[in-house]
């Protein structure tokens, strides 16, 4: 038996947008007034604004063959929350846009709002606008978040200083991992149809990239233990590319050590097989939305008591010098790679 | 001699955007920080902020045979300062995404981005973030706007009330015809390429498509006047629908006058060469980006003096029955046309 598969056009767009925002939940006693007009409208009490936006291309950001569309909806709002919470701020609304072909059915559309909903209830924002319309080829979205933070509070890439000690969040490198998992798969599907994937034991790795959360539940706790970070950015490109984000712009150093980086033991596994060193992963493999941030020496008597944050390294005096030690003790510039899309 | 053209690649993304905002400039007190972070950061001071968001999609919104990408930049920014207009808010921010192939030189987005300052500096905000990326096939805009208003003095399309005036700015129908000029043009240039293209005395009616202007100077006017709209929106998909629009949400009906709506007298002329009805153009024509609004009788003493404001009729306690009464003194039911692009 098939899904049902209404097309698009037999609901217009005001059709659509109603019938896909028709069970939108306002959380945010900010919001004044939600989707269903020129614009939406959101109160102040005395806090500042923190706003960012983002695109995901199909074909580029997402491949659909192994991408499910809720994965997808939920993965949407939940790097852009990422890019709030690495403002240190506290996401609290998003306009959602998407341009998609005939290709795709209402129930698709639904099945993306569906993962679409289900983050914004993660991470209790309100969906407040956007818009949708056609594309000639193609899914095309781009989220605009919102957050606020109490004033002067909020931490750019500007303000590492030399001794504050880097940390990350969580693991590095499986996002990558999961992406070459899945890559193999689907290669082997198109070759050999009838072969099943066997990805039941990766679920650490196919989960990072294809249903990344955003740590919140740092800038929280954060907040509780009283840490302020100098400076602090979302790892999107890998670690290498954000160090540089950071040491470029607060005109600072680096020395980050090779056995502190946080690894999945799953991410390990899969890295081995596919005979890919995961030090490389972690510094230029992208997508795994942790946060990388910098505090005074001060505060790791806290940090040290926290699973979620390792402390990589140190920031030094020597703008410019961006260095990594290796197991083995050597001492290597690291290079940034990150994000390529352009470049072939 | 061929034009430069640098391949964006030669950039990269991070390149790529410190080049296009290499320029940007900070006009609104309440930016405290710009592009070039995770987010923007904006202030307040006591007052609400309105915002929303919109895509602009190539080969469905905009035809790059005919636009040129300066005023495709420009457009971008206007329409969605149109909406921030219609919410009666004065706009403050943008963010501006895009996703582009290969196909766009580094040249080509810098005459994009022209457009893009050119109509921050028209409009008086400040382009605050946003995504560079690349996209499979196409040129894919999103903007989202941000403006402030006093409190609780945002107009959505809910409040007109029966015997409200019905009033629209400038003049209807003419960015529909620019539209139909520019196409049999293209088409004409397809068959002869040798054909040159006789557009000089259309200047109004290809303006009106190729670089709208959002009425800021009308929110601005009645701001002056001491006129609090009843509902307002922008004329995005012609007059018809967005009487539905306002209509509906308000539970009103609506009595509007043929010999009322207001056009240009080179619109006039194209429409008649086209054998196109004027009326029919304002009705279900699109892209006009004037406003439609609604006041009490009361603020007529005022409106009666602007040359840029037509009243064309009145709203009524008949939710559900919107006319349009002829020249003849026929009387015909509205239908709400509208956006079209997912029906074939």
């Amino acid at each position: 038996m098939s899904a049902p598969r209404t097309d698009i056009s037999t609901l217009g767009e005001f059709g659509l947008i109603q019938h896909l925002t028709r069970n939108n939940e306002i959380r945010q006693a900010s919001t004044l007034l939600t989707v269903g007009d020129d614009g939406a409208v959101i109160d102040h009490l005395g806090k500042q604004t923190v706003i960012s936006s983002d695109m995901l291309i199909e074909g580029i950001h997402f491949d659909l063959s192994y991408t499910p569309l809720k994965h997808l909806g939920y993965k949407s709002v939940a790097v852009n929350v990422s890019d709030i919470c690495a403002m240190n701020a506290t996401p609290t609304h998003i306009l959602l846009n998407i341009a998609v072909s005939n290709r795709f059915s209402v129930e698709a559309l639904e099945e993306f709002y569906e993962g679409v909903y289900f983050a914004c209830e993660k991470y209790n924002v309100d969906l407040i606008g956007g818009d949708t319309t056609s594309s000639p080829k193609g899914f095309n979205i781009s989220v605009t978040a919102i957050g606020e933070v109490l004033e002067g509070r909020y931490v750019t890439r500007k303000g590492a200083r030399p001794n504050d000690l880097i940390c990350v969040t969580g693991d590095l490198g499986a996002a990558f991992m999961g992406l070459t998992l899945l890559e193999r798969e689907k290669k082997i599907f198109l070759e050999h149809p009838d072969v099943q994937p066997d990805l039941d034991n990766r679920t650490h790795c196919i989960g990072k990239i294809l249903k990344p959360e955003a740590r919140l539940d740092i800038i929280e706790w954060l907040e509780e233990k009283g840490i302020a970070p100098t400076s602090m950015i979302d790892i999107s490109d890998g670690l290498s590319s954000e160090l540089f984000h950071i040491c470029t712009q607060s005109e600072v150093g680096c020395e980050i050590f090779e056995d502190k980086i946080p690894f999945h033991e799953e991410m390990r596994e899969v890295a081995f097989q596919f005979e890919i060193d995961p030090t490389a992963c972690a510094l230029s493999g992208g997508e795994d939305y942790e946060l990388l941030f910098t505090v005074p020496q001060e505060a790791y008597e806290h940090i040290k008591f926290s699973e979620q944050i390792s402390v990589v390294g140190y920031i030094t005096d020597q703008p410019g010098q961006l260095h990594i030690t290796t197991r083995k003790g050597n001492k290597h510039p690291l290079e940034a790679q990150g994000w390529q899309a352009f470049k072939k």
